[in-house]
């Protein structure tokens, strides 16, 4: 009912509809109104209300509600109605809150979304910081009948399509994708992904994907340890907001967009749009691996998405995993 | 105390030991020593007591008890202590037990052994049966630093671990291994694993090996589907019962060397082992994939155990996951 009441709201914007009309309208008796307009109002829609006149809306908060990130999605799978986006102000991570979704058998292209995360985590469980309403904490549930060693491709897709959501929205910044999934601006980090998964040793039961992305932090957002290797969309955008439903919008239809071309077209596509926005090939990097720590030149990516290094003497090696520094 | 008596009892068999004694040597009253002579009698442990003499252990009974099992076990890091075994008269599924006891942090190695699973699992969903007493049904915890993509090559393992397991207890059987993990004697299945994953994109955080083997069963044991497509031990070793605890002492035993070996030697020694017991390479096949049905022959493993088919035309496809058919 809250949402219809939204809408009716919306449909006659930037004009007045009074509180009789949309009872009728809606069935219901004007009390009922009355109380969806004051929850809204708690949801942070700006709604007036004149005697007279009757109601009126004149904002909407840049919040993650279905409602609004759903608006302009043409999604096949992925958020592709409302009841499969799980929102939530606040939750202590996005991908653990998925993960028992998941196990309880949610259905593929189920997404959850937060304001603010308290336990973010980052890859090699790291933590990942997530202040209300400054950035975008989400996840996405896949289920491909794929091997677990395919996984690496949905997290170099990821990239791809978070970069370029993030274009669609903010054009004119250069981000670059350091191998496999970091989002740098100018060095520094703008979006971490993390991917989980649970399988049986050669098929996927499924993978959550999860995407956090500094979008209008401030630079007294960032914890002191972060501030000279995290940036934010905001901060590189000449310091101006973007909207956070906009953005993730744009990203979901990307990722949809990606994820039902690979089943069409298979991983190479895959390949040729992250290197649109590669910034590790064809470079000297180190790359520490959990047993070894060497440096060459990262000269390709094999068809799984494995980084190929090209060390002094000649030698090449694939690495499946590994944490890159550009040199 | 109770594995204490026991031990005294070993220690002194086939002669007897006095309660008196006992007690004495334990630090503990008479009474408690009745006690736990009761339980272990209660476990299975066959103890005469004659009122002059004291007690005698006349047999141990072939159930999978952590203290049997360790005896001759000379492991460094599966099963090396008694506390990573967890034993189970009767449990749902040893891999779930051990998915528990994984997510809550147990340590590499840790074994979950059952005499009975009331809901055994199987691969892709399917189900295992374990009757009481009959098979062996292990599952072993590993922590590996590696990507999700290196999980075939346990599986792989696994399978000529607990072929030459067995063959170390029951010398003359012929057991095959049809790729990937599947062990047959005269074309029917003698023992099935199941790996389970839980990772990052590019980080295991752990696997858990499900191995199911028919040990002791009759004919009269297995479910009537199965009659014809599977097969004990017992069955094809001239109806002669095998020890469960030898032969589950002895698979611990080369899991453990080979898992140690993986580490110093690479990953070509697991696949020069498992060619050993194959059936698969160098025949014609049909592997059915979640998407496709495709025939040829089966010409070749991938240095991360895909197998390798050559079609009738010449092309070569690797497959990561699948059912195969032998023509």
């Amino acid at each position: 009912m809250r949402q219809k009441v939204l809408q009716l709201l919306k449909d006659k914007s930037p004009a007045h509809i009074s509180g009789e009309e949309m009872a009728r309208f809606l069935g219901v008796s004007r009390t009922s109104v009355w109380k969806n307009i004051q929850a809204l109002q708690l949801d942070g829609y700006y709604i007036e209300s004149s005697p007279r006149l009757g109601y009126r809306l004149t904002g909407v908060p840049d919040l993650l509600y279905p409602a609004e990130i759903i608006k302009g999605l043409q999604s096949r799978i992925i958020a592709s109605a409302p009841e499969l986006i799980c929102y939530f102000r606040q939750v202590d991570s996005t991908n653990t809150a998925l993960k028992n979704l998941a196990d309880q058998g949610a259905p593929e292209g189920t997404i959850a979304i937060a304001e603010e995360q308290t336990g973010g985590r980052g890859r090699l469980g790291r933590s990942w910081s997530s202040p209300a309403g400054k950035g975008i904490s989400l996840s996405i549930l896949l289920r491909p009948s794929l091997a677990p060693g395919d996984t690496p491709l949905f997290t170099l897709m990821t990239a791809a399509a978070v970069t370029q959501g993030i274009n669609n929205v903010a054009p004119g910044l250069s981000i670059g994708i350091k191998w496999p999934n970091d989002l740098l601006i100018s060095r520094r980090k703008v979006c971490g992904i993390l991917t989980e998964i649970k399988a049986e040793a050669d098929l996927l039961h499924y993978l959550i994907i999860g995407i956090g992305i500094n979008v209008n932090s401030k630079l007294e957002d960032f914890p002191p340890e972060l501030k000279k290797i995290a940036t934010s969309i905001y901060l590189e955008n000449n310091k101006t907001e973007v909207s956070r439903q906009k953005l993730t919008c744009s990203i979901l239809q990307k990722l949809d967009d990606f994820y039902r071309r690979y089943f069409l077209e298979g991983p190479g596509f895959i390949l040729a749009e992250w290197k649109k926005y590669n910034i590790t090939l064809g470079r000297k990097i180190t790359i520490n691996t959990f047993r070894d720590r060497i440096t060459g030149t990262a000269v390709g990516l094999s068809p799984r998405g494995a980084l190929i290094l090209e060390e002094k003497d000649g030698t090449r090696r694939e690495f499946h995993s590994g944490e890159v520094t550009l040199r």
